[in-house]
C-alpha cells in the first residue's frame, strides 16, 4: 500500500508533540492530517513545516476533516472518554495514550460502547509492551522454559516529581505501568493490592509519600511488588526481576556502555521516559500503523485500560486506608476474552 | 604474642567439623584445644592428625579440658543456652554460631546472664557482617554518601531445602542472615513484619510455603523485604539493595569469571553458602581469635542474638496467622547501648 | 514534505530484499520506486505486494524508471562502480552498501568522478557509524572528558563463516567495518597495519586463516587492534574498548537480560549481524532519505569508502607476507576535506 | 602438627614489611623467627611487637639464627641470587618474591644450583595463579570444555608508575606478571615477542614509553597481547580473557558493588595491587607454609623465574629494536619436567 495513513492528533502538549513528530518523520505509512488542541497557538507550532495538516480547536472538527482515517489520543486524561466516543461513533481506529480513561468508571463505559460496536477499534498506549527487553522477558515467560512464574520484582525511579504530583499519582499514574505490564508478563489479573509506605525521602516535595512500595496479588496467586520512588534524584529507572519455578530473569539494568575513570567504572543512566523508552514508543506507533492500514486492531485493548484503571482505584484505596484491598473487576465482554 | 589460643569446639557435626578444619590450618594464632560431641566417632574422626586436641562427649568436660582458653560453640541450638551459661560460669570468650538460641525466651536468659557478668564474653556467628561486599555496603551507608537508607531490598536463594525444612524455618532459620544484616546495615531495630506467600513452587517439598517474601519495618520508618525462596533449584544466591534518599547501592551479583559459548554470556552462581561466604567465615573466626587474644569481645552480640530471635518469632507468627505482627523487645541492657 | 522519496534499489539479494522491506515498512518518507536484478523472479519476489514498484533486469533501465529520485546500491561488490558512476551521470543521490568498490583502485575513480562533480551524491554503507553504542562512544571521544586516545581493543567474532569465505576477506570484509569505525572514531588515517596469525581454529574450514590478530597504527600514533574471529561457534560479538589518557571506555557487552538458572547467570549473545545492528540500518536508511528529501549528502563519503579500501589492501598484503604494511593514500580532494 | 614453622624474612622493605605482618597474624602454622635488613632501624620496626623474632643485617646470620626452618626473600631482586644459594646450601626452603633474579643468566644459575641439589627446595612468588579469579580460568581452561586456547587477551593498568620506573621496566617488571600467568594458563612456552609502542599518554613522566602493547607467540600457536599502561590515572586493573575454539572466558571486571547516583551506575576500581590481590599473597603463603610443614615444594618453580625472566629480556630486546624477537631458552632440567 503507498497511500499513507492520515491521522488527527487530539492534543498538542508534550506527549502529543512527540507523536506528530514521531508520524511525520519516524514513522512508516501515516502522515498527520489533523491536530487538535483548545490552545491554537501550540496546534500551529506543532504541524509547522508539515503539509496538509489541518488545526482545530474542537475534537469532532478535527475528526471530520478531510483525510483523516484514524486518531490518536494525546490530550490530558479526563477528555479520552468523549473523544473515544466520538471516534467510534464515526468507526476511526484509535490510538489512546495512557490512562484510556482516569477512573474506571468511564473505562468501563468505554468498553461497553466498544463492545456494544462488536469489534475492537482501541488500542491503548502502554508502549512498555512494544519495548525490547520486555517482550524478551515475554517470551522467555511465555517459552515455559523458567516453569510458572511466583514473582515479579519492579523498580519504578524517576530524578523528580513534576509539580502538583501527588501520592495517589504514584500508584495511578506511575505504577499503572507496571499494573499493565504484569498483568500482560503473567497472563493474569491482578487481585488484590497492598501499599506500604516507608518515612517519605528528605527530597521528596513534603507531604507526597515517595517512596511507596506496593505489592499485588494475582489471580493465580503470584505475588509483584513495585518499589515506586519519583524523586530518586539520580535517574528513570525501569526493571524487572520475574522470578519462577526453574529460573529468574531480569531485565533494566544499565549496560550500554562502561566509562571508567578515577571515579570508577561507570555506566549511564537514562534521565527520561522519552530516552529510555524511545524506541518502544516508535514500535508501537509503527505497529499501530501498520495494523491500521491493514484493517486489524491489535495491542492493548480497553479491557486493558480499563483493568488497569481499576487495579489503580484499589491501590489508591490501599494507600489512604493501609491494609489490604481486593480488586474488583466488571465482567469480561466476549470482545476480549 | 606467639601462644596460640587454645579453642574447645562444641559439637563435630557439617559446621564444627568445618570450624575445626579452620582453626587448624587457616587461623593464624588458634589451635584445637579439645572437642565435644556426644558422638565420640565423629568428634575424633574431626581433629583426626590435630596434635593436643582432647576429645569429650559431655560439654563440661571439654571446657575444663587442659589448654582450653576459649569456646566455639556449634552444636545443634537447643543446647547453644546451656553451653553458653557454662562458659559464662568460667569465664570463657565464646563464638556461638548461630542462632543464639532459637526460642527469644532462651535468649534473653543468656542476655541476662551476660548482662549480671558487666562484661561481654560472647560472640554471635553472624558471618555477613564479616563478608567483603557486606562490609563495603555498611561503610558506604554509614559515609553518608547516599543519606539516609529508605528501603532495602534482599534476596536469599538456595538450590533446594534439606529434609524436614519447614516453612517456619523459612523465617526463623534463612531470614535470619537478613534480620541481623538490616539490623547492622540499618544500626536500628526491627519493629514489624508481615509475610506474604505465593502459590509455593511446585518443585518444592509439599505443604511447605516456598518461596515467601517477608516485609520488615524499622524504628526509623525504613523497609526491608526479603524474598527467601529455598527451593530455587539454580543455586545459593544473596543479594541486597539499599535504596537511598541520594541513590542505591546493589551487592550479591555474580561477575568473577563471565564465559561465554554457544549457550551465551555466562557466570557461575554458587552452589552451596560455604562457597559464597567462605573468606567470611574465615575472616570472622580471625577476627574473634584475634580480638580474644588480646583480651577483647568484638562483632555481634548476644543482644543482636536475642534481638535477631525475636524477630525471626514475630515472623514466624505473621507467616501463621497473616496480616502485620509487632515485633516486641525487652529492655535492651546497658552493655550493649 | 509529504511526497514519498522514490527510491531504486539495485540487487535482490539478502541485503537488497532487506532493503527493501526497511524503505517499504519501517522508514518514514520513502517508497521503492524501482529494484534491479540480473535475476528477474527474485527482483519481482522482493517487491511483491509493493505498489508501484518497477522491476528491472539493467541497472540504467531501474535509474530512468518513472518516480526514481534516489539510488540504493545492494548488489555485489564488483557491480558497484559501474552503479556509482551511472547514477552520478544522472545526479541522483545514493546510498551504496560497503564495500564502496572491492579495490581501492576503483574505489579510487570513484571518489575522482564525484570531486569532478563538485558536489557529494554518495554516502556509504558504513552503518556502525548509526549504532546507538558506537554513537555514545564517539561522542564521549569527542567531548575530551578521556583526554587523547591512545588505544582501540576490538573483537569481532561471527558463529561461522559462510562457504567460499578466504582469509583475506577476515581482512578486507570483516574488519573493513572496524577500519571505518576507527577512522571515524578518532578522526584519522590509520598508517600502518601487521597482521599475527595464531595456529588456526580446528573449527575453522580447512586452509582458512582464523582468528587473525590485526593491529593498525594511525596518523597520530595510536593502536588499533583487532581480534577477528569468523568461526566462534558462538555469535556474533563486536566489542570496542578505548583506552585514552584519562580514562577508558567499552561498548558491546551483552546485556539486555539475565536469565538464571541451574546453568548460571546468562546473557544471551546475538547470533547475526542484522540483529545486533538493526537498529543501526534502520537509523542509517532514515538519515539517508531525510537528508536527500532536504537535498543534502551527510554521512560516510566516498573518501571513506576509499580509504578503508585502501587499508583493507595493506592489510591483506600484511597477512599474506607477514611483517609491517604501510598504508598509501591518493592526495584527498578539497571536496572531503 | 601445633609447632610453628619459623621464617627467615629477608628484606623489611614495603614488601618484606607486609608478609612480616602475613605470617604474624593472617597465616596459620608459622611465625617470624629472624628478619633481615641491611636498615636495622626498618627492620626492628617491622617486627615490633613480635616474640621471638631476632633481627639482623646479615643474611647468613638471619638463616643460622636459632628457629629458622624456611626462608622468605622479600628483598630487591638483584640479592636474590645470593640469598638463593645461601639458602640452598643450608637446605632451607624458600618462597622468593619476583623476580627470581633480574637477569635470566643469574635465574639459570639458580635452576641449575637446585637441579644439581637434585630437588626443589624454591617457590617463586607469581601470586595470581593463587588468586581466585586466575584459579576459575586455569580450571576452565585445563577442563577442555571451551577446546583449545588460541589468544589471551590481557590488560595490566597502574594509576601511576612510581619514581624511577623505566619503559624497560613496563617489560620486565609489570609485564612479567602475564609472562608468568601464560606459561601457567596454557601450559607451554613464550617463544617470540613483539612490542607495538603507540604515541606515549602526556600523563606519564617525560620519555616514559607508556603505554605500551606487547604480543607474544607460543610454543603451540596461541597469542599472548598484553595492554600495559602504569599511568592510566584510574586505578589497578588487571583483567584476562581467554579465547579459545569453543568459547571466551573473562576474568577480572569490576562487580563486587554497583553504586547508582546522579552520576550513574558506579563500580569501584582497586587502586593498589595489595588491595587486588591481597586474597592470593595470604592464600600464596598460607599454600607454602602447609607445604613446607608437609615436607613438600609446590608452586611456580625457579624454572617459571628463570622462563619469565628470558622471555622480560627478550621484550626489553624487542621493546628498543623494534620488530620480533625470538626467545631463547637453556635445556629444561629434568628436575622441572
Amino acid at each position: 500500500m503507498s497511500e499513507l495513513l492520515g491521522v488527527a492528533v487530539l492534543g498538542a502538549g508534550h506527549m502529543g508533540t512527540d507523536h506528530i513528530r514521531r508520524i511525520d518523520q519516524v514513522v512508516s505509512g501515516a502522515r498527520v492530517a489533523a491536530v487538535a488542541d483548545p490552545d491554537t497557538g501550540r496546534a500551529k507550532d506543532a504541524v509547522a513545516g508539515i503539509d496538509g495538516a489541518s488545526v482545530h480547536t474542537e475534537v469532532p472538527a478535527a475528526l471530520d476533516a478531510p483525510g483523516v482515517q484514524a486518531v490518536l489520543i494525546a490530550s490530558p486524561g479526563p477528555a479520552h472518554e468523549e473523544a473515544l466516543l466520538a471516534a467510534f461513533e464515526r468507526g476511526l481506529p484509535v490510538l489512546c495514550e495512557k490512562p484510556l480513561v482516569p477512573e474506571s468508571a468511564g473505562a468501563l463505559r468505554v468498553v461497553e460502547a466498544e463492545a456494544r460496536l462488536g469489534r475492537r477499534l482501541a488500542q491503548v498506549g502502554f508502549m512498555r509492551r512494544y519495548d525490547a527487553e520486555y517482550q524478551r522477558l515475554k517470551s522467555l515467560l511465555d517459552g515455559g522454559r523458567l516453569g510458572r512464574p511466583l514473582m515479579l520484582h519492579c523498580t519504578h525511579r524517576n530524578v523528580s516529581s513534576p509539580p502538583g504530583f501527588t501520592s495517589a499519582m504514584l500508584v495511578n499514574s506511575s505504577v499503572s505501568h507496571e499494573i499493565d505490564a504484569a498483568r500482560w508478563l503473567l497472563g493474569q489479573e491482578l487481585t488484590a493490592v497492598t501499599v506500604l509506605r516507608p518515612r517519605p525521602s528528605s527530597n521528596a516535595p513534603e507531604s507526597l509519600l515517595d517512596p511507596q512500595f506496593v505489592v499485588f496479588e494475582t489471580a493465580d496467586g503470584a505475588l509483584v511488588d513495585v518499589e515506586v520512588f519519583v524523586n530518586c534524584g539520580f535517574g528513570y529507572q525501569v526493571r524487572c526481576e520475574a522470578v519462577c519455578e526453574s529460573g529468574s530473569a531480569r531485565i533494566g539494568d544499565e549496560h550500554a556502555m562502561v566509562v571508567t575513570t578515577a571515579g570508577g567504572a561507570n555506566e549511564e543512566v537514562a534521565q527520561d521516559y522519552l530516552v529510555r523508552f524511545a524506541d518502544a514508543y516508535d514500535r508501537e506507533v509503527q505497529a499501530w500503523v501498520d495494523a491500521t492500514r491493514a484493517g486489524r486492531v491489535t495491542g492493548p485493548s480497553v479491557w486493558d485500560g480499563y483493568a488497569a484503571s481499576a487495579v489503580a482505584e484499589a491501590g489508591v484505596r490501599a494507600l489512604e486506608n493501609g491494609g489490604r484491598v481486593t480488586v474488583e473487576l466488571a465482567p469480561r465482554p466476549d470482545l476480549y476474552a
